[in-house]
């Protein structure tokens, strides 16, 4: 079995966090569980140790179903969520109304994403309260069913504890479940420094997609759910999408890596802690503009044209000029190390000199 | 990282090819993919090498998509066949019948199986051309829009390359494309001893499900596409069941590890050799009766109730009873050994002794 | 205002009780509805008049949806009965299988038509109570989900009370609802003699489309829930379906003139007698043979093929040679006069002569 | 038969156009066609001639298929004219957004629609040529399909032809087609005073929703189709949707008795006159403000709200208060008369003295 080199090439990529790969301990269970033989279709001990697991980080009885993608752990969340003429309030620029290329209409059976405004692709609230309400009862409109919140944002926003309590009231009055997209779950969590639980059961989240493939794991995620009488028929749902795996350990494996000795944790700590020290190191630069606050790993800046091509030429990747002229995305992950961002940066002052 | 231990443990599941874990060429692959950045969404190296060896070994291009497990490979590959009003065309003891919790239904929108008959789950070709035509152009009916053959079958038989060229030549006169379930498509290539292009396209087969996940992956299937045309539809189609995996060399690794230096084949061999040494070893045994013939990887024979309590109490699991009184299932695996038969032949002996 | 002719013309189609007209009652009551203002979308007078008297007629609270056709009635019942991954269980040449191009999987959004047996178009009970229970709990399998009796079937055969109420324990014993197909409701219940509330909740049935289109209006069904929980979803299904009409009264009209002064028991009665006729004139004419009982308003039977060539070149019109070489099917409406069967009998005794 | 009292009850209700009832000529047509015999689901003569009368109108060949509802035309209609992964483009007020309960998803399979701004509830040709062309070919997000415009407007706006050829011309260019929401196609075309051919495939339109319940049938709508190709597709979709009717006559008689002598054209004259003459009855008066222009048969005005409760209580019927306080909008109709108007008028001009 091949070794992987002890110094490995420096990671030029900052287009997204889906272009690192996975961490040695992955592998490592992985290989432990893929060998022998395993109850299929979900029943193998790896599967019962991932709820188990997840029960204890979340401090309390959940239910869980491992799925392979964020898309599928979004699209199947819903369609338990809401009926075929429902419609999910989300934000305009949510994953799932922009990035799953109509998946939740799918799964749902073609139930509407009601597009809501809000400062850093975060809902704002009293669009919420409004909407939620929006001609309930009315046959000749599709009516509001659940609402969905990104944690962290598709701009790397974070909603603050507060920010989520609101919107769980919200919720809560008007009798529409929660679902959060928690593809940064982690992220999210290290950034705010409070408990899994904290940020969301106890804050009104009844459905959690919880996401590890962008931190760490190769492809895997868990529908964590909070309300115990959805998940049978999640469990349809799901094979239904073609998405119940018979090598289950496939998954299992994955994310019982993920959540051991907090492996999940600390690679969400190191992707954040890249992003800041990316920020820092680009404060002051001539021509140099940071947009917004790095809560997560995701940050947002202004670069002058001719920096951007330069950085392009030397090698770089990063998304620019799609949110505006001259704005530039950059996103760290677990895999990130301090010599990547101060090669980085190191390139950028001599874009920038 | 942990070494297997070198003297495995005897498998004593034969309820399955599915309880099997993976080859461990496969893990390899999946290291030495799975560090380092790598684009995403399929653009990864190692899915253009999959698509390169998969032309290589169909002798013509095709088109291909990597999806996670044979239900999505089948429904996805059947919603590019046939509108929400038609009918698939396909086996009563179809897999896709019966094994998918109507995953077709969901990625066709709708449309429906039409079930047929014939000996060894094969489908018998004067019904087939019958349905092919029934009520075509009736509006009140759905349309004969498609044919879906198991190759190998559900109960392991195996379709001769004569029976697939009669099957392919009346879709070809009604004007139905033909897709292949080859989920045990390795068992049933070296059981034939043919060409993988004799055995589809050039027999008739537009749309293949290629399977991998029983014959020594952990959860990777490709649909091939011998039909340029429907490539593109056929990646929304994916993306939008969540089955677009952005770190895709979690499927392409396995793939590539499972194609090359012929594992396929050799893994096929394997768990054949072994289910044909399970028949001969039950030949003449007292209460014994095998069922049919043994194709492939899978066999079905007759045992005494007290045999099957007896073994089932030394430790063997298998499916029993369930296509009949005393009628039992085995099922090897590429991970099937000598060992493992021989101890179950041994532990039947004393059974029926 | 034309008025029809006093001497109609004789009417020689016996290929469905869908060609015929509609009853003077229904175009009066249409007139009457038609001027002046009325609200829209179901809350006009006739609607709520309409679900009194159907209250009325079923001794019991009911809702009622209206609806213009009868694939929208079972089509729409069926969908608040089943999951996306449920089975409904139904004869084999039920309409709802054969004759709606799908429709009951579209509005169900995929679920499955599992297909009983049983004699004249009637579901085998032992059949039925084995599938009520087939692989209930298990993912891979879709879930029986409902049952749908016909009433009168397709053949033109009437369940008797005892019939249904065995089906019904069925069900009630499964936890599945039980709908029934009532396009020719009226021609069973003077068949059976008995009343609507004992062949329809009394015995079991929850959901029952209410038909009127084959039997004297021009188009218009009434959906009819003896449980009262669902009618909130089905008036959203109905709405997304494009079944809401903003001018009710085009529905409730007819159904009102329909149900008045036992329009729609005497129509019934008219068809019923007019089949019988139909047989009474046929018995023992040489070469004919009639085939079942003759129930309802339809009529199967064995001609010379010589005799059915005459008849069709005399002008009159059923279908033939589709169920057997040689067998024809004759239905009656509430239009079919004495004179047009007696018409039709003396052209076929000039045929067999 | 009842024949109407010849002295009209003032109507008082100018909520909507679907609160009137339907033309004389279209019950007198509907006696004529629906008794005797007629051939089933579309084969009879009143859909053949009504097939050629539309094409006259529109000085083409054209293929019509009649559905009961506007919400059947445009949701069939759109359905043939995007996969399940596209979107289509209308206006955020159009109907099909906002008073379809999400028919146009359910028949389309989930499809999405993208609600694109511009002022009078009528598309911003800019904005327009952006979204045609957003993300085309980018596999994680629903594709640019189709655009749908409604003729006249939810607020009573007419596209000029100018403007429906700018429209046509984008689609054109970036090869989607053009459906046009006819529900009011009468009103709006006596408004521009040209030819059906000009205001629809002239300029670019190929999928129309020719409304008629609005204007003086009872419920009958027929899609009609300048592009053949998509015919047959539809009538199943139509079956599928429980749309085809067996006495097809129905529609047939109401479309052919509203095609005739110019029925359609002359009820929407009445209609847009009585709007403009409540228009010019409320100009100067004290506190009333007209809002936009009445191009058709819908007024929108600002209204003291003592006057909106005045008339509410002298029992005259519109909505309020929807769009903004004060805010109230009139809808007239072919059955609006001269006093009708005045008599509004006339209460109006007293609360408002």
């Amino acid at each position: 079995m091949t070794t992987p080199s002890s110094v490995p090439a420096l990671q030029q990529g900052f287009s997204s966090d889906n272009i690192a790969g996975a961490s040695p301990e992955v592998f490592d269970a992985l290989l432990r569980a893929g060998t022998g033989q395993a109850p299929a279709y979900g029943t193998d001990d790896g599967s019962l140790r991932v709820q188990r697991k997840l029960a204890d980080i979340f401090e309390r009885d959940v239910d869980v179903l491992l799925v392979p993608t964020g898309t599928a752990a979004n699209s199947i969340s819903l369609s338990a969520l809401t009926p075929p003429w429902g419609a999910v309030l989300c934000h305009a620029q949510a994953h799932i109304a922009n990035d799953e290329c109509g998946a939740p209409e799918f799964y749902t059976n073609g139930a509407r994403l009601k597009l809501l405004g809000g400062q850093a692709a975060k809902i704002d609230p009293a669009e919420l309260a409004v909407e939620a309400r929006r001609k309930v009862g009315d046959v000749h409109s599709v009516q509001p069913s659940c609402v969905s919140i990104t944690q962290a944002t598709e701009t790397g926003g974070v909603y603050t504890l507060d920010e989520i309590n609101v919107i769980g009231g919200i919720c809560r009055d008007a009798g529409l479940p929660l679902h959060m997209d928690g593809a940064r779950f982690a992220n999210a969590l290290v950034s705010l420094n409070c408990t899994p639980a904290e940020m969301t059961w106890k804050a009104g989240v009844e459905v959690l997609s919880f996401g590890a493939t962008k931190n760490g794991v190769l492809g895997a995620e868990a529908i964590v759910l909070f309300n115990p009488e959805r998940a049978r028929e999640l469990e349809f749902r799901r094979k239904r999408g073609g998405h119940l795996f018979s090598k289950m350990r496939l998954l299992s494996a994955q994310l019982e890596a993920y959540l051991d000795n907090d492996l999940w944790l600390r690679n969400a700590r190191q992707a954040n802690a890249m992003a800041a020290r990316l920020a820092a190191g680009m404060q002051g630069l001539p021509g140099v503009a940071l947009q917004g606050t790095v809560d997560a790993n995701i940050l947002f800046c202004q670069l002058p044209a001719q920096a951007i091509e330069g950085l392009l030429a030397d090698g770089f990747r990063f998304y620019h000029d799609r949110w505006g002229p001259g704005v530039v995305r950059l996103v760290t992950s677990f895999a990130t190390q301090e010599q990547d961002v101060d090669h980085f940066l190191s390139a950028l002052r001599a874009q920038v000199a």
